[in-house]
C-alpha cells in the first residue's frame, strides 16, 4: 500500500538515528549558546506572498515551494528557510532590542530531486544576527560555523568566502550584463566541465581581453586571487580581509578560510559577505553550511532598514558524514526481571523506586526469564535485576552485570548506587 | 500587511517563551526516557489516505485536516496527530522488536476554532506503547502522564479513566442503538447544561426506567459509580480495576484517579481503556493529556495484529498553566565590554577563550561603555568584563560583578574560575 511509504523525498527517524541527530543537535544548540544566540520556533506555514516575496530574490525558487489554499481561501506556503519568518517577525516588531541574535533547529520543505543529503523534507540549524553591519558580525557567523562543525568532529573543511557586492564591482569592470544569467553560471563552475563552463562563460564578454582577464580572475589559487582584482573593488575586498582579521581571532585556523569568487548563492537576497562550507573529498554532497549578509531583506518586509547576516547547517548532510562515528547507548540502564507474573506488581514497585532515583529503566513481562536476559543482552543493557520469590521475601534482589556476566545479591540502595555509578 | 502575521491559528514563539518551553520538554524527555521510551521523529506530512482511514474513525474529523496535492497530483495531509504515522511505521516493519516504547514532541496540525490552550498548529508530546496487551501497561501509560506533570509543577489533577469495552457492555445491556452519536452527547455531559444534556441523552432510551437507571449511573460519584454497574460488564471492570491496582504500585496517588463514565473519547479508534486528564479550575482549558489503548490500528493499516496504548500531553495547554511561574535566566553569564573600537579585537580574543572554556558570552560593540552597562543590567547578565587600554596592556581586566555592583581587576584565569563557579 503507497499509504504505508513516506510521501516522496521524506523519511522516518528511527530511535537509533534519532539518538546520534540529537547528540549532533545538541551540540550545535551548545555552540549557539555560548555566543549567545536564543532559541526562537515559528510555524511551519506562512503566507504564501511573503515566502514568495524572497524567493523571487533568491537562490530558492518560487516553484519549489510547497503551496496550498487553507479552508478561508487564503493561500498558505510551508517556509523554505527560516531566514523569511525570522525577518517577518522583525520587521513587523521594530521595537525588539538590538543585537537580535536568534537561533534555530527547524524542518523545511522544498521540491527537489531527492538524493545523498538532500530531501525534500530537510532540517536546518541556524543563527541570525540582525541590528548591525560589521565585519566582526559577519567573522562571528564564521566562528560559530566553525566551532559548531568542529564540535561533532568534522575537521577537514574550508569556509568559502566572497562578497556579493565584490562581484558587482567586477562585473561593472568587465562591463558585463544580464547579472543573475551570469551569476547563476559562476555559480555551476565546480559543477559543470570546464570546456562547458568557459564556453557558455564567454558568451557574456564582448570583448576577448576582458573575458581572459576575467576567467584567470576566476582560477588563481585562493591565495593569489585577491591581488589580481581590479582598484575599483578595493574597498569590498577589505572588508573581506578585515572580516579574515576578525575570524582569527575568533580562533579560526587560517588554512580554514579560503577565498573563492564562485561563491555567489543567491541573487538579489545577500547584499555583501556570503560563504559556503565543504567538506574535502565530499565535495559532491553540497555545501554543509551557508550563509551571508542581507541587509535589505527587513526593509523589503516593511520594516525598518536593518542589517543582518547568517548562516544554517544542513543537518541531513553533516549526519551524511558523522552518522557511523557516533556511537549509540542502550536507553535503558536497567531491566527488571520477575521470574513469573506474580512477581510483576514488585517488579512495577521496584522499578518506580529506581526511576525516581533517576535511573532509567524497564519492567520485562513478555518474555520468559532466560529469554529476558538475552533480550537484556541483545539491547546493550548493563544490569538485570532478577525478581522470584526468595529475593522478594528477602528484599534482596540478584543483581546481573551482564557485560561482566556476574550475578550477585544486593538490595536497593546497594543497587541504586551501584547503578547511578555506572550510568 | 497581512503576510506580516501569522497564519490564523499559529504562532510565534520567541525567546523568553522558548526557553520556558524547553525546560518544560526537556523535563517531559526525561520522564519518558526513565520509562525507556526512545524518541522518534516523521515526516510532517503523510498520504491523505492513511490520514484519513484513521480520522474516519475517530474524535479527529477529516474536515479538520490540512490537506493539499503535490506537484505529482498526490493528496498529502499534514498529521493531526503522531499515533497515525507511529501506526504506520508499525504496520510496515512487522520485524521491529516488540515492545516498540517510543516518544516524540512534534507539532501537528487541525482546522479548529482558535481558544486559549488550543491552536490550529499545536505541540504534543507523547507516548506509544505497542506490542503487548497488559493492564500494566495501560498503568503505565498513567504513571508517564502523572510524574511528567507534576514534574514540570502542575499536581492538582485527576486522571479520569474509563473503558471503551464496558461502554459498549453498558450500551448493550440498555439497548442503546446509534453508538457513534450516543458516544459525541456522552463526552459532551461536563460541557452542555445539565437541562438539555438529560433532555437529548432521553431520545436515545425506549424505556423510562432504563433511561433513569442509565442517568443514575452517570451522575453517581467517582467512588460509587462502579458498583452500580450492570454485572454483564464485570469482566471489562476488572481490567480497569486492575489498571488501579498497578497504577499503586507505580507510585500514583489514590486521589488523581477518578472513573468517569463521561470520557468516551474516540469513536472507533479506541478499543479498551481511555483516559483525559483535567486540572482542577481549569477544566475549561480541556484535557491536558489523554490516550487509551488502540488494539486494532496497526491491523487497519495493514499490519500485523499488534496490542497498543498510549498518550499525549498538550504542550500549550501545559505552558498555560505553568509558564508564569518560570524563571527565565539570562542567555549570557558575561557581556565583554571593549571600551571603544580600539580594543574591539582583544574584546572578541577574551570572548573567544571564554567560550572555549564553556562561558556563554557575547561582545557588545554598538553601545558606549555607560550604556553596555545598563544595556546588561536591563538583561539580567551577572558580570561584565571592560578592557581598555590599562587592562590591555597588563592583562588584567575589570570584571563587574552586576549584581553586586562590584568591580575589581582580574586575569583571564581568575575570570574563567569566578564566572564558571556562578554559572
Amino acid at each position: 500500500m503507497k499509504e504505508l511509504k513516506t510521501p516522496k523525498g521524506t523519511k522516518d527517524y528511527l530511535p537509533e538515528e534519532m539518538k546520534k541527530r540529537r547528540a549532533v543537535i545538541e551540540k550545535f544548540r551548545r555552540i549557539f549558546e555560548r555566543y549567545g544566540y536564543e532559541e526562537v520556533c515559528t510555524p511551519v506555514f506562512e503566507y504564501l506572498e511573503l515566502l514568495e516575496k524572497k524567493a523571487n530574490l533568491g537562490e530558492e525558487n518560487v516553484k519549489d515551494i510547497y503551496k496550498f489554499q487553507d479552508k478561508g481561501g487564503r493561500w498558505l506556503g510551508l517556509r523554505f528557510d527560516m531566514t523569511t519568518p525570522i525577518a517577518r517577525i522583525v520587521a513587523s516588531n521594530p521595537n525588539l532590542k538590538k543585537p537580535i541574535k536568534w537561533y534555530y533547529v527547524a524542518n523545511m520543505w522544498r521540491y527537489e530531486n531527492p538524493q545523498r543529503g538532500r530531501l525534500r523534507e530537510f532540517w536546518q540549524a541556524g543563527i541570525e544576527n540582525l541590528g548591525l553591519k560589521d565585519e566582526v558580525i559577519d567573522a562571528e557567523i564564521l566562528a560559530v560555523t566553525y566551532d559548531a562543525l568542529r564540535e561533532i568532529g568534522i575537521d577537514d573543511f574550508t569556509l568559502n568566502i566572497n562578497s556579493r557586492r565584490l562581484m558587482d564591482k567586477i562585473c561593472d569592470y568587465y562591463k558585463i550584463k544580464n547579472r543573475d544569467e551570469f551569476y547563476r553560471l559562476v555559480d555551476k563552475k565546480s559543477k559543470l566541465k570546464r570546456v562547458e563552463w568557459i564556453e557558455r562563460l564567454k558568451r557574456f564578454f564582448k570583448e576577448e581581453s576582458y573575458f581572459k582577464n576575467f576567467l584567470e580572475l576566476m582560477e588563481s589559487s585562493a591565495n593569489e586571487v585577491w591581488d589580481k582584482i581590479p582598484s575599483l573593488a578595493k574597498e569590498e575586498l577589505e572588508y573581506l580581509e578585515k572580516i579574515i582579521d576578525y575570524a582569527k581571532e575568533f580562533g579560526i585556523g587560517e588554512r580554514y578560510i579560503n577565498p573563492d569568487l564562485s561563491i555567489v548563492r543567491g541573487l538579489e537576497y545577500y547584499t555583501d559577505f556570503v560563504f559556503e562550507t565543504y567538506k574535502k573529498g565530499e565535495e559532491s554532497l553540497g555545501s554543509l553550511a551557508s550563509g551571508g549578509r542581507y541587509d535589505n531583506l527587513i526593509e523589503l518586509y516593511g520594516g525598518k532598514k536593518t542589517p543582518a547576516t547568517g548562516m544554517a547547517i544542513g543537518i541531513d548532510r553533516v549526519m551524511e558524514i558523522v552518522s557511523k562515528d557516533i556511537s549509540v547507548q542502550s536507553s535503558i540502564d536497567v531491566l527488571v526481571c520477575p521470574v513469573d507474573d506474580s512477581f510483576k506488581k514488585e517488579a512495577v514497585r521496584i522499578a518506580s523506586i529506581l526511576r525516581r532515583n533517576g535511573i532509567r529503566c524497564d519492567v520485562e513481562i513478555r518474555r520468559r526469564l532466560k529469554n529476558k536476559l538475552s533480550y537484556a543482552d541483545s539491547l546493550g543493557i548493563k544490569y538485570c535485576i532478577i525478581i522470584g520469590r526468595e529475593e522478594s521475601q528477602r528484599g534482596v534482589y540478584s543483581l546481573r552485570d551482564m557485560e561482566k556476566k556476574e550475578q550477585y545479591p544486593a538490595n536497593l540502595n546497594e543497587i541504586i548506587k551501584k547503578v547511578v555509578r555506572a550510568s
